[in-house]
């Protein structure tokens, strides 16, 4: 058992946190990731009030956190007070600021998560409130933006130690395995968050297409970009965060005229079909470079085993 | 003290190399390096010859190894056999194919270390008959691509397991302390490479200006991009390369007109003169994430002590 601050703090078993993967994350995946000794969280992404609803159904009284992207909650504030009501362990907020939620979240007896791509986006959680400030990595699938988790964690360590020694920090992006996790320890986070490694897990809600093209690949398989962003129309995303998918033959294409396929309605007409029939070579995997150390799709409970377990041994002298 | 199958195999104090930085790794930091317990390399990159010899002289009897830009060698190869001649510890190339230089290389005593930034490049330093595999992610400073450290050395260091097992492997890309060290070790690397941590020492050849700008600086403050070597006339680094350096005004404002600047003969005569001068509003140095965490230049014995006593308690429980 890997005993951290977090793990306290939250009365957790592992160290170990579902990522809100938009629409991927639902409630049975943050449900099975809390009972089996981690922390859960749905996927509450763009902000859909019937998904949400139907996702906190799903998890029953499983006690599970729920995501936000940031600036689409600033368009509908409301929904927020709607998943307070409900008693979340956790908000989970992501890409955009959070200070105008921080009082009304911890006022409701949830946690608050903030997760930031800079140390300027470290001190602005900070700010907010954070109770946990997560340092995510571009090598993270789905949205995210330049900084490396190598560097991010331990840089955010050194700035709380200073700022808010209370705040717990986690490490997102990149952290696939029992090693990931030991060497977000060793960078001076207390856990870590993981996006990839749950999205290949039996209760993930992924297409079976996708599914089989990302247990086949390799790290080198994935690009971050704005083509998939284009072609859902999700053109209002802030320009310092894209999004890592595979790259397949429809990222391929369209790279380099992103803007063309935003206004292209046919094209983009043909891509939502393709995805909603769960086409791989249309709609890639949404997923990280910690892919390619990732063979399998298992439950999330023994998923969240054996990164313990490996962990455990290298931080006990096995990485000798 | 940290004892890895690195340090056995070359009889080192510490699990640590200095990156062949060109032109800032000379003779002096490699010997300086190589007399505190790691191995010094100097950046022999784009294979300027008195530039190299004025360096081997500088270094002495010291034991070192000479780095090499591997498309650079490409067109001056008979430089390698004049280096070879001086019997090195090793030979580091990167950025091109090893293959034609792994029987010269292992023919002549030295070892051969390839730095690789995909598994398909690992995949083809295995093939050059590599003794040592560098993994470089994206966030190391100067040339590099796009996989970050986190993934990319516990996924080489799956292949080699299979395909190399008595293959070395080292991770390279924002370890910066001894925070960085034991996390690389836990990802499966046998020590690191450390550029920017060595950039930003006594004896490397750096400009006053640009080490007071980086010293200044938190880990945002970096960019990779074209910029730089448009404005150096070096427009024929294959396209999956560039290079970080911190941004500044020069950065800012021609991103987006790499195209524009190569062909500027008066912008890029400008920026020459403002280099030769070290002037950092110009020039930026050209560094990695890691000088985030990073606030001195000590000498170079100073930082290898350092860097193993941080990793020595963290790897013995100090992460708790």
């Amino acid at each position: 058992m890997i005993e951290t601050g977090f793990t306290r703090a939250f009365g957790l078993e592992h160290p170990v946190v579902s990522a809100p993967m938009a629409r991927v994350s639902g409630g049975r995946l943050a449900a099975a990731v809390s009972a089996g000794g981690g922390l859960g969280l749905i996927g509450g992404g763009y902000c859909d009030p019937y998904w949400i609803e139907a996702q906190l159904a799903e998890a029953g009284n499983a006690p599970v956190g729920m995501g936000f992207i940031t600036w689409k909650l600033d368009q509908t504030p409301e929904l927020l007070d709607r998943v307070l009501e409900r008693k979340p362990r956790a908000i989970f907020l992501s890409f955009g600021d959070p200070v105008p939620y921080g009082d009304r979240i911890r006022a409701a007896g949830a946690r608050l998560f903030c997760q930031v791509q800079t140390v300027a986006d470290a001190e602005r959680a900070v700010h907010a409130g954070a109770d946990v400030i997560v340092a995510q990595g571009t090598e993270a699938g789905g949205h995210g933006a330049r900084r490396a988790t190598m560097t991010l964690v331990p840089e955010v360590a050194d700035y709380l130690t200073g700022a808010a020694p209370g705040v717990h920090l986690l490490a997102a992006g990149g952290i696939a395995d029992g090693r990931g996790l030991a060497a977000a320890l060793m960078l001076g986070a207390q856990g870590v968050v993981c996006g990839t490694r749950f999205w290949a897990s039996r209760e993930a809600l992924v297409p079976e297409g996708q599914m089989r093209m990302a247990l086949g690949a390799d790290g080198d398989a994935t690009v971050r970009g704005k083509v998939i962003d284009s072609a859902r129309g999700l053109t209002d995303w802030p320009a310092r965060f894209d999004l890592r998918t595979m790259r397949n033959a429809f990222v391929d294409d369209w790279t380099g005229r992103e803007d063309v396929l935003a206004s292209d309605e046919t094209a983009r007409a043909d891509w939502a079909a393709a995805a909603e029939r769960g086409d791989a070579a249309m709609a890639p995997p949404i997923v990280g470079e910690g892919i390619g150390v990732i063979a399998d799709a298992p439950g999330a409970a023994e998923i969240l085993a054996r990164m313990s377990a490996e962990a455990e041994a290298r931080l006990a002298g096995g990485w000798r």
